[in-house]
């Protein structure tokens, strides 16, 4: 087992990364005096496969335990789903100590912490992330949210977990296209912060399809640092250094927003998204065209698209100026100077943005 | 004017007490860059009387503003009333830099409160109280909230406000009874806090009534102080220290609750549920009749109510049973061992909770 501390002051707590890690969950909890009563939020699939091991854990160590179904969409992240698991847990609730497991990916791990964030003005909660994107990413950053019609994450919080246990044996069962996903996001940390990750990606990609415990657990370790690092120097996304995360994410956002969050998931509009913030940044002079090659070759290799399908480039336009991103009218890309040398960029002319989408086409 | 610091660390912020203070709250909040766009959740009658003045000092400081009115009821502290905010603030929000202002009383306050904590994971937001139970209370402190058909506050968050301007000229547009219902918080700080504010109050509530200055002054100042100092001291309701703030609040908001929040308001529902806490604190010995008797007639004197109308004793019993301060299975009271002297009690028997009740009627 490996542990990060995420250093937040009153609201520090362990990364704690291994192999068969669910089995200790009771254990690694007892001495976080967090309650009683564990209500799990979790989507039917991994129950099945995970509930009998999660549930042995939680009884040996004293805890009783309910879960809640819910299906593991985009669609969950609603706020009929979010009120009615508060409904629930309010019945649960009765004369007991609750705190509630995420265990999921990032779909139940940010509708579980905006639960956990309202529910009584804040219930603890610890998260079990089950795929690769939400142990390297989601899982880590106290961000949570449900969507709106109007857009992805415009209600939430900032509301750290007390705990999170990232199980990388868990990620055996993942379907490859899941596994892709959270690749796309460990290209971005290798693109953002670490040139040796994006090289060990270019070479060791085929093992971690093979889901070789030394490089699935290397791949963990090594960009949940990253993330957790970043998190602790701007936990709130208020200095602009939380923001670097965002690299692919402006077009991203847009991508799935203009496919209505069907078509491409989180990972692959991600992909398509650093494309476009790569592209962008060798259009405006501050990379070469064999660094974009590069990360393009990188993308495909591992199995994500590089091409926009079925959507049309002013759909995403229009997506794009609706983010939230946008702070006072200005857009704002995360943009390369070479790999580990992001910077942010504001004002993007709409022509620029026009031809990065129209080179995926 | 006089200002309280209030020291949470990275959410210090100032409470600004003063007769006319509105005039300036545009020049108030220009060192806070907090944004250039109002967005003031209000009631009718308020934006009536005051938006002139708050617009033009808006204006003048250079910010833009839009109004949202809401009833001044606790039915609009509901999930609808604060998801069709959400809708119209990110309606308005395009582009802009968007800050909430909360003004009103407390319902208003810990639902433009709320919606300031999830809307975007948070966006900055100032308390502009209008009522006295709100300037000495209800405003200062963080706790934001919405309803549940289930019960009062059961979603929401501690989230604190960039600065609360508290105006006491305000004050003088107030109903009777608001004024009473903002007196009975008043009371509650002198019996678990202050001795002379006690005292203060029993000699000065009939200048208080004629709204004289020097007299609402002060007593908007020294309560506002008292929050101020046990929020610092414990922010989220965790270290005990808040907990005594619930003097009269376990069976008050179990009254409010069982009158399905009409008939009495907070204050006087809390009134109630100080009397209810001081016979029990008589009944088991920790004050004397004298104290019991002193208390009932400075809640009488200054017109509060100190019997129970049409509302049968089981169903407060039951609301109690349900309300969210019981962890555990214990319920909780603050109870007193003297004026300034208050102290946590659990597992108060059920029959001296009825005995108590019953002396109401």
């Amino acid at each position: 087992m490996k542990a990060i501390r995420i250093n937040l002051k009153e609201r520090s707590h362990n990364l704690l990364i291994g192999k068969g890690l669910l089995h200790s969950t009771g254990r690694l909890i007892r001495k976080l005096n967090i309650g009683k009563d564990a209500f799990i939020i979790t989507n039917p699939l991994i129950k099945n496969k995970y509930a009998k091991a999660l549930n042995d854990s939680l009884k040996n160590a004293g805890y009783t335990a309910r879960y809640r179904l819910v299906a593991d969409t985009e669609k969950s992240k609603s706020i009929e789903a979010a009120f009615s698991i508060i409904r629930e847990l309010l019945d649960y609730d009765k004369g007991k100590q609750v705190f509630i497991i995420a265990f999921g990916g990032g779909v139940i791990g940010d509708l579980a912490g905006f639960v956990a964030s309202v529910y009584k003005r804040g219930v603890p909660y610890l998260q079990i992330p089950t795929t690769l994107l939400a142990q390297i990413d989601s899982a880590i950053g106290g961000k949570t949210a449900i969507d709106l019609i109007q857009g992805k994450n415009l209600v939430g919080a900032f509301y750290q977990p007390r705990l999170i246990v990232s199980d990388t044996s868990l990620l055996k069962s993942l379907a490859r296209r899941q596994l892709k996903a959270g690749l796309s996001e460990a290209i971005k940390y290798g693109i953002i912060k670490d040139k040796a990750l994006f090289i060990f990606l270019e070479k060791n990609y085929p093992d971690i399809f093979k889901f070789k415990d030394r490089q699935i657990g290397f791949l963990v370790y090594r960009c949940s640092k990253i993330k957790a690092r970043i998190i602790e120097r701007d936990e709130k996304e208020k200095k602009g250094l939380r923001t670097i995360l965002n690299f692919g994410h402006t077009l991203g956002h847009a991508i799935e927003a203009a496919s209505n969050f069907s078509g491409y998931n989180h990972g692959e509009a991600i992909a398509l998204g650093m494309l476009a913030a790569a592209y962008i940044s060798k259009k405006m002079g501050f990379v070469d065209d064999a660094l974009y090659q590069r990360i393009k070759n990188l993308i495909k290799s591992v199995g994500l698209p590089t091409r926009l399908k079925r959507i049309s480039i002013p759909k995403i336009i229009q997506a794009h100026y609706k983010d939230k991103k946008f702070i006072g009218r200005e857009n704002r890309f995360v943009l390369i100077r070479g790999i580990g040398k992001p910077f942010v960029a504001k004002n993007i002319q709409l022509k620029i943005i026009k031809q990065a989408l129209e080179e995926l086409k």
